[in-house]
């Protein structure tokens, strides 16, 4: 079975925000998929150690923000690389609440669905979420950010928890000659010298890491 | 509900075969998603009252072909505005068979994926297969075709029974002055009187039919 196959299956990228209690929860998904036209349903998938998961089966309601080529990466790191159990990661970023209370961000994203879970199904390490959309907004004519794009143009990195996660080769890593973040594997475009002569307050520009959290590749 | 903000969604354009006892079964779809990566595991949702449905339930066992932006309009026309019912929509192209013996194109496509079915689920007007992935094999570079691409370059319209069709208003249809394909909603680009002018073997360049299926539009 050759890996490489799956990297031309196409999607866009989105974040899925939910509430536990009065807190918001949300992380970054490929998996959202329209299922049905009448009424207007979707499919997501989302990983079973993902917070926002638990979220959701509480609550029975998410939004999807649907992002853009405006967004950027750092909103992709903070939810693609770290957790909503120990921060809320919509707090900084402009963000609204839907009609039913659901997060969604306001900026750098083309429009927002409100969606209510009908039904879910199990699915190895990860839940398939099927959700009825009660309410959709358009909020930019910006073009939808694509999977493609976030790899190609923006150099992004997929998250351990994400369904297309490919662990990367010995191989990948020994072609490197710099510095690598421990967080997102984000690789630093100098040399080991120039990051070591970094300011120590150095973030990963991806998923805002520390310098010290960063290791040679 | 502003219907426009599904119109964000992004979607790669497959074509899903499956068997009738000793026939191939097919139909061209927007659904496939990844679900997980270990094992490799597919989302796909169908028509229910599409033929190759009944198959796959049958079967157990499809193939997914990724249509790359070179897979020909007529193609995706057939296998998009015609019936497995009336006829083998592979033959006549290009196709193999995956070692479960499933169809699957072999141009115009960056790659099959052979899965087997392990779960479905009924939603509305379509079906939730969830299946794992058996096989895998890359077949081109060529880029994979996106439904963006089909729709802006292509000018590609959507079956009805698609899980993101729309129905066209009459005020779009009223913006035409032309003739338009009753099969799959194809508008000839030049005039009414150009149209009618062209020979009586004249074919719809998107699903073969034959020239007294248009009607003005």
């Amino acid at each position: 079975m050759d890996i490489k196959t799956f990297f031309n299956l196409s999607y866009g990228l989105y974040i899925i925000g939910s509430k536990d209690d009065e807190r918001n929860a949300g992380c970054v998904v490929n998996t959202v998929t329209q299922a049905t036209s009448k009424p207007v349903t979707l499919t997501v998938c989302i990983n079973k150690d993902n917070f926002t998961n638990a979220c959701i089966k509480k609550t029975k309601k998410f939004a999807v923000s649907i992002l853009s080529e405006k967004t950027k990466e750092t909103t992709i790191g903070i939810f693609g690389f770290s957790s909503s159990r120990d921060k809320d990661k919509f707090s900084g970023l402009p963000y609204g609440l839907t009609p039913s209370g659901m997060p969604y961000l306001k900026e750098g994203v083309t429009g927002y669905i409100q969606c209510r879970v009908i039904d879910f199904v199990e699915n190895h390490t990860h839940t398939i979420f099927i959700a009825e959309a009660e309410e959709a907004e358009n909020l930019s004519n910006e073009p939808p950010m694509t999977y493609a794009y976030y790899h190609k143009v923006i150099k992004g990195k997929t998250p351990k928890n994400a369904s297309s996660y490919v662990e990367e080769t010995k191989e990948a890593e020994a072609a490197g000659g710099s510095y690598k973040c421990s967080i997102c594997n984000y690789e630093y475009p100098g040399s080991k010298e120039e990051f070591e002569r970094l300011p120590d307050d150095y973030q990963c520009p991806i998923c805002l890491a520390a310098k010290n959290m960063f290791a040679p590749s």
